[in-house]
Parts: structure tokens; sequence; C-alpha cells
């Protein structure tokens, strides 16, 4: 007998149909004798929705705080009607709002971190032997104000319970049988992989790898919950993530990312003297918008550029809120591009091989394939290119290292 | 300057554009330099959507609890809308769930009371110069559980909290311009009424009259709060509800009220012995069915008919519940018609005058109309006629006490 986390995504609980699937699918579980604590998004489709009323009736920039509460309606649906699913099947559920977790969050709404979590409700409810199932992506903020964990949140909102009630184990559930060596959309032989490490998934869901939101993965990581990814409508062990284990064979690279959403900011000419980054990157910071890679060139006449990207709906507010900063330090000019995508090779086995650098670039080259930027960590490198060449980009590298190869040891 | 808690119906947030309108006519009030505080219901036809998706999921009989989470989804939509569209016009404004006002009540889920209502953050809200916009028809259970207070809740919601926070005046702001002397679509002539005592709209919002909902109007009855029903869309005075004025010069008949959705159940050959009613009525009130009129005779045998009059809902229901009470008290049969409808009298008027219960009986007697059941109070005389009857008894009592007449004193 094991304790559970399960999450479901929008797709698997789009329709009375598929919420009733799932409700059979927990009901197994149960029947076996698992502990199961079921987390929910909105119905696909229920949050754009509701975002785009907001919109509507906003004119543009909805008040965030009012957003979330729009928002996070949408699971409260979900919860309900999974509830009532359960009930049929003669299993006992209650449903749980953030609030009524408690799942504390700071104030910072639409994109909140969670802070704490109370486990009491839900223990309680666990020995009541009865299922929870808990609204995802939403928590509650200090002055008991609804926040969101923003989009993808459900997915942290189940590691970060799995964490707090030491879970034997966290399944994401969604329409994808597990995590590939390259979205099986842009290359035909991608193949599954039957485990994964942490820090390779956290590597590849940053980079844009959509199974995973990067923050669950963190989460699972820090807190070493075993989390894996299956598909809700077939059956399969899908895709484990687990803690790096030294007896493993690794394989050179685990996957090939992409990220289409990415635009670039330049602001060339900058006098090359301490304090110039956080000046430039503080207020984009403060304004909430993720900065990912970040390039410094320095060139002879003591002037820098400086560039780095972000993701491609906050190109414009970080556009107009660099022009200011750039007057004020002195800089030649803000340039950028939106029109970019990013291609990451990771793989914890490149720490201990050498080259994998120099065959990425090199396999690029040959594809005629400029890079605009390059960011490298110990288990990955990224590359940025123009966003038209991205498709062919992650076939050659897909190619280039064997990742089509069945026989590559996992 | 005046404190006022307005309501807002669904038919009058139905849309993006209705939206706009209340913010424009909230935005009005508060130009006027009054308060406002706003209860809102779900856009119409959402609760009918999610009332319809938990019955669709539960196939059947959906439990309470979960049920109150999937309705209470529809105001928490419409108060973030509404504060979306006060901020456009630069209105201050901050939404609050039943539980963040908090709006206490019992934990009979679907039929919450309120017990107590917090108007500490309520009142915060408005010193800060917010208008705070609260989800109606909602309220928090003495576990923290989502209740809702049934249907029609959203008004007793707003005069709940107009009592709590003493305001000055609570506005039912709705799709008719106010209280009629009948239906105007059963009598072509019925007149708007610019004002109405507590007691007459409560027995005519209990007697049918869908413009208000019974226990909105007994919580501004017995906490003297002054209420008026009025038009979201259309300018005017509305009809005031207030107390009885002894300089007042009282209609004899105020208004004729009917209410369609009736049912009524026989407990025939009962022992006519003590305690027989309570053991009828007993299960049937445990159950949460409104019992509405009560008619027991007494024959010569020393067996007594009782017969009661339910909502049509509760029919089936009711009858389940009462044969194996018939059974166990050996009563001879139970049986019922639900195709029924009541037909009131209502008015102040009637207190200081004989003769009204006659010319009602005569009346119905020379159309032909035979009544089936008969219950009075001091300001009302309701009678059960045959529902395909209905119409022709509202028309023709409206004419046999004069409410076609323009001159009649207010």
């Amino acid at each position: 007998m094991a304790l559970i986390v399960q999450k479901y995504g929008g797709t698997s609980v789009g329709d009375i149909e598929r919420i009733k699937g799932v409700a059979a699918r927990v009901a197994g579980y149960c029947q076996q004798g698992h502990q199961v604590v079921v987390v929910v998004s909105a119905m696909s489709g229920e949050t754009n929705r509701l975002v785009a009323l907001g919109q509507e009736m906003a004119d543009g920039d909805p008040d965030a705080r009012e957003m979330d509460v729009l928002t996070a309606s949408g699971e409260q649906v979900s919860i309900a009607l999974l509830c009532l699913a359960l009930h049929n099947l003669s299993i006992r559920a209650r449903s749980f709002l953030g609030d009524q977790v408690a799942l504390h969050t700071d104030d910072t709404h639409g994109k909140a971190r969670i802070k704490r979590i109370d486990t009491n409700h839900l223990e309680q409810a666990l020995t009541d032997g009865c299922v929870p199932v808990v609204a995802g992506f939403q928590g509650v903020g200090s002055d008991g104000a609804i926040t969101t964990l923003g989009r993808g949140g459900s997915d942290t909102s189940a590691v970060a319970l799995a964490a707090a009630l030491k879970a034997d184990e966290c399944e994401i559930c969604t329409d994808v049988d597990g995590v590939y060596t390259a979205d099986p959309r842009l290359v035909e032989s991608a193949r599954r992989l039957d485990h994964i490490t942490f820090e390779e998934m956290l590597e590849l869901a940053s980079l844009g790898s959509k199974v995973l939101h990067p923050r669950s993965v963190e989460f699972a990581g820090r807190y070493d919950v075993p989390l894996r990814v299956m598909s809700t409508f077939v059956e399969g062990p899908g895709t484990l993530i687990t803690i790096e284990s030294e007896n493993m064979e690794q394989p050179l690279v685990s996957g090939i990312a992409h990220a289409r959403d990415e635009a670039k900011l330049t602001v060339s000419g900058v006098p090359d003297i301490p304090g110039i980054a956080s000046k430039i990157l503080g207020p984009i910071g403060r304004a909430n918008i993720e900065v990912d890679m970040i390039v410094q060139n320095t060139g002879a006449d003591g002037l820098t550029d400086f560039t780095f990207t972000v993701k491609r709906q906050d190109y414009h507010q970080a556009q107009s809120l660099l022009k200011p900063i750039a007057e004020e330090i002195g800089a030649r000019e803000v340039s950028g591009d939106n029109e970019i995508a990013k291609v990451s090779i990771v793989g914890v086995g490149m720490r201990s091989h050498a080259g994998v650098a120099t065959r990425t670039f090199d396999c690029l080259a040959s594809e005629n394939i400029n890079i605009q930027m390059i960011s490298t960590s110990e288990i990955k490198i990224s590359v940025v290119v123009a966003e038209k060449y991205m498709e062919l980009a992650v076939r050659a590298l897909h190619s280039e290292f064997d990742l089509n190869n069945e026989e590559l040891p996992q």
C-alpha cells in the first residue's frame, strides 16, 4: 500500500466522460489498497475561456488579483465534478480548494510561489478513508485572497502536495505516455525514456519540453519526490524521474528540447562598468518577467553589448521597460528579435564526456544554421537560432547523438 | 451620502456588455458620493449549466456539498468580471467570496441559513475607498466548506449584508421595474406599486411572486432594512418596501400572487389521535422539503384526512417518504396531485375590513372554479385550484378587487 498523488491535466478532465474515466482510474488504485490524493486542472479550454473573458472586460491589462479569482473558478468546477464521479463509484471523496488545503503562497497574483502547505486537513480526509480531490493551480495569499501559480501550476501543486505529504510517488497523468528524446511531432523516430534524472528533466522542462512545468520538477528534485509522467488514457509505465544513480549507465545525451516562444533583447553600446547588468535586469525582474539566457560581449572601445532572452509574450513589455534604462545608463540603442527559438541538448552523460559542444556546433554548421546565442550548464547546451531553422536543428541533433537508435543503453 | 447595498441578478450580469452597464450604474452612485456594496449572482444560465453538469455526472442525486462547490463557481466569475469592469471606469473595487466576507452559515448544503456576518473586511474596503463586490448565494459552513443559500439566495445575501452593515437602503436591481398588483404577463392591467409593506411583500414573495426571495424580505423586515426593487436597465423609482405606517391609507388588497409549481399530498384514513401531524410531517421536514399549506379534516368515523402542499420538484421524494409512514400509522392511502396552483390575495388593508374572503370565494364560484384548499393569514387568503384555472382565477380576482383602477389610493 502506497500513498500516491495523481495530477490530471485539462485534457484528462475535458468532459463528463473523461472525468468518469479519471474516476475509474482513481478507483482502481483505491481498490488495490493505495491511498490517493488527486490534483486536477480546469477542464481543457476553460482557463483560456476565463482569461479571454477577463481580458475582453479589462481592455488589455486586467487586475491580477481579480484574474486569479476568475481563473481559479475553473479548477473549482473540476474538483466538484470529479468528486461526484467518484461518489458514483462508491468511492468516498471530498474536494479541497487552495485555501481549504491550505496551500499558502506569497502574494504575487498570477505567478504565486508556494510558501507552506498545511497537511492536517488532507491527512484527516485520508484517515477517514476519503480521496481528497484538490484544485490545482491555486493557493491562498497572506491576506486570504485567491492566488494562482501561473500556467502549468497544477503540476507544481501536485508535487508540492506529494512532498508535504511525504507521498511514495507523484504521478503526472497527461495526454502523452512519457518523456521523449525529442518532441515526437517534430522527430518521428523520437523514443519514450523509461527513466530520466531530475536534473535532466528540469533542463528539459525549462527548455520548453511541454510535458512538465519546471517548477514542479525543481520541487520534486529538492524534496526527493519520485515523479512519474504517464498517460491518463493508455496503460503503461510512463517515464520515471529519479535521482541520478551512480550505477546507472547514462547515455551521453538524453533528449533534445526546443522552445519556440522566445524573444531576445539587446542593449548595445553600454559603458562596461560594474553594476550595469543589475541596472538593466533589475526592472525586468521586478516586473516579474522571467529572463532566460544572458550574454554579454565586451568590445575594444570599453563599451559592451548586453543580450538576454525572455518569453515572447513579455517581449513588448520588456522593450518598453528597457528604453528609459538605456537612456539613463547612456547606452547606444535597444534592439530585439522575437522570431527566435531555443534548441537544447540535455544529458547527465555530458559531465564525463568532452566534445558534446563541438559535435553540436559542427552538426548545426553542416546544416548551415547560424547560432545566435549559446548557453551551457553541466548537463545542457542551449543555442538560439532563427525560429525558421528550429525543426531542422532538432532533427539534425537528434540524429547526431544517436537518439534514434533503439539499442542505446537506458 | 448614503451606504447602499445593491444586488444584481443573473440577467443583469448576463454578458460582458451588461456587466459593463452594471459597472456604469455603480460608478454613477459612487460619483454622487454614495458608498456602494455590490452583490452579484452568476451570469444568467450559468447556475443551470453547472447544476446540469453535476446532475449528469451524478446520475440523479448528487452530493450536496460538492454541488455547492460546483455552483458557487458561477458567482466567483461574476464578481471578478464586475471588478475588472469597475477598474476600467477608475473605480476601486475588490471581490469577496462568501468565506472572504465572511458570511457564516449552518451546514445545510444547498439550502444553508445565514448565522452571522463579519463586516470588518467589508468596512475596511469601504474605508479604503473601495467598492466591495460580493458573491451572492454563497457562504461558509462551520468546517470551512462552501455553502449555498439555495435558489434566489443572492437576494438574501444582499439584505443580510445590508442589515449587518446597517446600510441606508438595499436595492434589488433586476429585469422588472418594481412590484406589481399581479404578474403583468397574466394581467395586462396590472400596475406597479410605489410602495408595499414588508408583510405584504413577504406574503407575495412566499406565494410565488418571483420578484424577491421570501427569505430576503423576512430578513429585511426583521432588521428594518429599507428594500427597493428596481430595474437595472430602466431608470425609475421601483417599489419601496417599508414598515407599515399607521398614517398610510392602505388599499384593501395590494396584489394577487400565484404559484404554479405546487403539488399536494393527502394521507387518507388516518386515526385522529394527537401527534399524527408531527409523525407525518417530521420526516418531510428532516428531508429539507418545505411544506406550505396544511389542511386536516376530521370525519365522523374517528379517521382524518391530512393534506399538505410542497414544491412540485419535491413531490416524488415526499411521496416515497410518506408511504412507509402511512403504513406505520395505519393510514388507508397516500394520494396526490401535482397539477395544482396556488392563487393568493394579499393586503394589509384586509385586517380592518371583513368580507374579503367572501368576495374571493364568490368571485371564483362565479367563474366556476373549484377551490381545493384554503389557507388564510391576517393579510392573505390563499386558495389551491387546478393549474388549468390559475390564470382565469388571477384575472378575475384582480378585477374583483379593483386593482385595475388607476385612482386607487397608494
